[in-house]
């Protein structure tokens, strides 16, 4: 009668770890939604029930009070079940409501880290998020601001050395424009899209006209110095 | 004849990716330094060549020219070199310079993301780095300020909802102050000391009293109105 909260990874379905393989193993129930690698499905158990929780053509997609009362009921009814989140289940995964939602409701619940893809996909790109003498830190951000929030808190004068921003491939333009009240236009950019996978694509630019490229989301948006950084390790290849 | 820079995980063995454990598992060196899982070098053939850079009692340690020539060497003789990071190669890992200097000798050099103590280590204790209405953002940033910068780029004042502090035991007490210019006195206030490993110690406080407790490193500090959610999390445990 536990629910694992279980970080997938970026995408790459061997970027998941051993110890989400080995829940995953034991799952009665995985409950998912888009996950980048389907193939991380194929570790449960055959039997084991598989539900989507994620958007269908035509239908209604599910609340996430739905997501949290179906957790609720199958945690009360199974050994181990398994919510399956891409990159890290607390990197706007909505995880910690799950989480507040199985232990009100008595659940025993457990969270497996993931590698999120904030700081996986640059990585494995040969990006460093941070870098001596150039970025001592990074901030992680929604480019995709929650309408409903009581006070809107993304206010894009975040002064860590590198921005790190996720769902902001569809507002770029706006976003771009709001960071240029506090970084020079010229401050490098990069967005990283589908990073870790087969159809990775790298697209390089500035503020001022990264909003100019044609991008496809889903992608990481990565701003500061430390894109030249970037530049220099792709130039140098040997 | 490639070099791979790994992220082992935060500590716990189980945190490691498969892809990593591929690697390991054919490298004919290992380059290491202080880990958290000694397990992981287990992973390593038994005839591998382990090569540990990390500080030694009573010898001067290895500067990191000496660790990047090092890199070199042994990428230009080997096949498989596996240089393996605690966390995430790229967070505070010194891992864009090896890149670097291995790209600048013309050795292959690929990177293997990990799971990062910066979110793995809340994530695994039920601490969300994020959540809806309360955090859209993060700041990860070190608390031990590097003295040969040539501009001191640690300001404190990050104006994401919630901070994160690696290496930031030691100075507690200053950057606590430092903070306090910036955000109010009872700002709660979470230490994760040798988080996902045994001897996890979760320390509760606020900027303004987590300095008179007990604290030990290596530990994250995590500062915001995350830290309620979290003890809210703790409090509703069935
Ligand atoms: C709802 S958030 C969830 C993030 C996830 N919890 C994590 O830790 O990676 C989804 C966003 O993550 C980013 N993302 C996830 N996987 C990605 C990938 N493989 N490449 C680029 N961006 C990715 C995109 O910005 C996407 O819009
Ligand atoms: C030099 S930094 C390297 C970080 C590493 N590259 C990563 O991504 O986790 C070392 C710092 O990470 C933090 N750290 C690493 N492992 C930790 C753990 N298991 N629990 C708490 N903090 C940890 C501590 O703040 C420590 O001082």
């Amino acid at each position: 009668m536990v629910v694992y909260l279980v970080g997938a990874g970026p995408g790459d379905p061997e970027l998941i770890t051993l110890k989400a393989i080995r829940v995953l193993k034991r799952a009665d129930v995985v409950v998912y939604d888009r996950l980048a690698g389907e193939e991380i499905l194929g570790y449960a158990p055959e039997d084991a029930k598989l539900i989507y929780v994620g958007k269908k053509a035509g239908e209604h997609h599910k609340t996430q009070d739905e997501i949290n009362r179906i957790l609720v009921e199958e945690g009360k009814k199974h050994e181990t079940v398994v919510r399956l989140k891409g990159g890290d289940p607390f990197v706007f995964g909505r995880g910690g409501e799950e989480l507040l939602a199985l232990r009100e409701a008595g659940v025993e619940a457990r969270v497996i880290p993931g590698v999120t893809s904030a700081v996986g996909v640059p990585t494995s790109a040969g990006l460093p998020v941070t870098h001596r003498g150039v970025a001592t830190s990074f901030t992680v951000v929604t480019g995709h601001e929650d309408p409903t929030k009581p006070e809107k808190q993304v206010h894009w004068d975040y002064r860590a050395d590198t921005l790190i921003i996720l769902m902001g491939v569809g507002n770029v333009r706006e976003n771009m424009q709001e960071i240029m009240k506090h970084r020079p236009p010229e401050t490098p950019v990069c967005v990283i899209e589908r990073g870790t996978t087969e159809d990775e694509r790298v697209i390089l630019g500035t503020l001022e006209d990264i909003a100019e490229k044609d991008l496809r989301p889903p992608g990481i948006i990565v701003v500061g110095e430390v894109v030249n950084v970037y530049r220099e390790i792709r130039g140098s290849q040997g």
